[in-house]
């Protein structure tokens, strides 16, 4: 099964600026996590975010909070984003049921959030080149695990090809000039 | 389930020219390419190519266009081969249920493709040491997203073997000279 | 599936000193089987473990031994510890579904006890980062041989988060503070 | 689902001295068949083994063809060995059910064998640690799409604590002494 444009949302999960530095590749995980909320921007795609006890630990990374918006992003206490009501409406507002789903860290927050998510019956796509953790052996356990459960591990580009599905969508130039290099 | 030549044939994907310098170990790529087309050609397996928007990306790479066959090749818009109508129109006139696939950029139309023809019903072989992209990890983790869905992993030489099943059939001289090292 | 700290054990398989040296990274095995034992304790998550023919090849390492105490520690000769009657009566005492695997070998008991406790119908998660062998190879192959038969690759730190589930569970800041660096 | 010496037998596939050269650690390979093969004599599981057109391409290996008899080894044109007649009575004759396959090459014989004998519903574990090819690649694919296909990867210490279950069989000491670094 290919994602869709228009049955998918973006959810970003607990980039945290505070947090990031003992992160394994925190650079390249920003990057890759801002190249998917900005590609959701240009294919109208929703994104919505998530923060960990925001109030001890702080916000998202400034850039990325600024592209999916403070109002988009829930404070929660618990691991799983879905399982914050919060989110969970949101999530249930957009009434989409395929979800592409990034940030940190892979063993604990994205992997609860993917598997519960999975659970209740959305389709769940995580981008495994836009996810991290302290230990990069977590993040590779967490995607053997979640693919055993089901989900499917795609590459931030894979979701661009497949939002997009043609070189004649109206999208595609600003996709190729400003997303590829 | 094994290969078998009368049920087969083999699809191109997107092979262009221009597009190789940037692709990862192209030359090993067109390499390999080139040994499946001759490979069919000697199993008499008929052998069908896809190029992106040729007007605007160019042709396949000289020596696969001329094996393959300008006529056999189909320029496309969309990601996915089999869901453009000329490439369907072909695939449908062999009436062959196993395809394998090889070429690039592996995260994008070898993906979409495999995954398309996939939900179509045929039987979808991916040859792992012909497929390419500009980055290795896209690669990867296409390999394990297909794999999940059910798409069989080969190499070229397993579908050598596969297609001659006995060391007695009559092209196996040729294939050992030629193709094996 | 996630798991649940009400519905889980903890399994320490044969991390017996006298074999120790000779085991893959053996220092790091026995601290990561630590760390799950004083979790399990910091849980209120019980921990049974087992010993290979402890006359002949003496007892668990000594800190580990301490921690799970000697009274919960089982000797057998069978290489699954789950066919152990000693081991098996106690692990049905408890009546948990839920069994997180830590230990040594990967491949002999290590694989043994799990694939026959989800054969017995419980729900088997092995600690990848928690279980050795001698060859590395033999960890390799047997977390794929289980993963095929449906048992669930976690790391330790899965393990923490999953069971705690919240950042407002009592036990959280004794675990940040003391399991996380 | 383990293994039981009562219900296996051993297939050698291929191992023929006049290609080894060109074979990828070619010497590992030979050394863990004949482990396996010097096993299965002191577990009483029977060995069979084959050997590709060895009117032209010779004879299996000197140690490992008087280890297994002559008189079990079996001359064949196709690539798959159960398809051969001889080979196929042969394994008839023992009546049994799982089996246990290494030798060479990883993306030929050895997957075709293991593929057609699963398709005739024997239990198939590959030993990942005594199979090759010469090209590497090839081994890692295979072994990748006969996992997808419902075959068993398994190591040659894991036949050996499978066989034998127990360290208070009778076997053990021996396996234990002469099996064992």
């Amino acid at each position: 099964m290919l994602l869709e444009k228009e049955k998918s949302f973006l959810a970003l999960i607990d980039v945290q600026a505070r947090l990031l530095p003992g992160v394994h590749e925190h650079e390249r995980l920003v990057k890759n996590c801002n190249w998917l909320v900005r590609l959701a921007h240009l294919m109208d795609v929703p994104a919505i975010g998530s923060e960990q006890y925001p109030d001890g630990l702080g916000h998202t990374e400034e850039g990325l909070r600024e592209l999916v918006g403070e109002a988009n992003i829930h404070g929660k206490t618990c691991f799983s984003s879905i399982d914050d009501p919060g989110f969970y409406q949101s999530l249930k507002a957009y009434d989409r049921e395929q979800v592409v789903v990034c940030g940190m860290e892979s063993q604990a927050c994205v992997m609860q959030s993917a598997m519960r998510m999975h659970e209740e019956g959305l389709e769940v796509f995580v981008v495994a080149d836009a996810i991290s953790a302290r230990d990069p052996f977590d993040t590779e356990i967490s995607l053997r695990r979640m693919e055993q459960a089901g989900i499917r591990l795609v590459t931030r580009e894979m979701v661009g090809f497949e939002w997009l599905r043609r070189s004649d969508a109206s999208q595609f130039k600003a996709f190729s000039k400003e997303f590829l290099q």
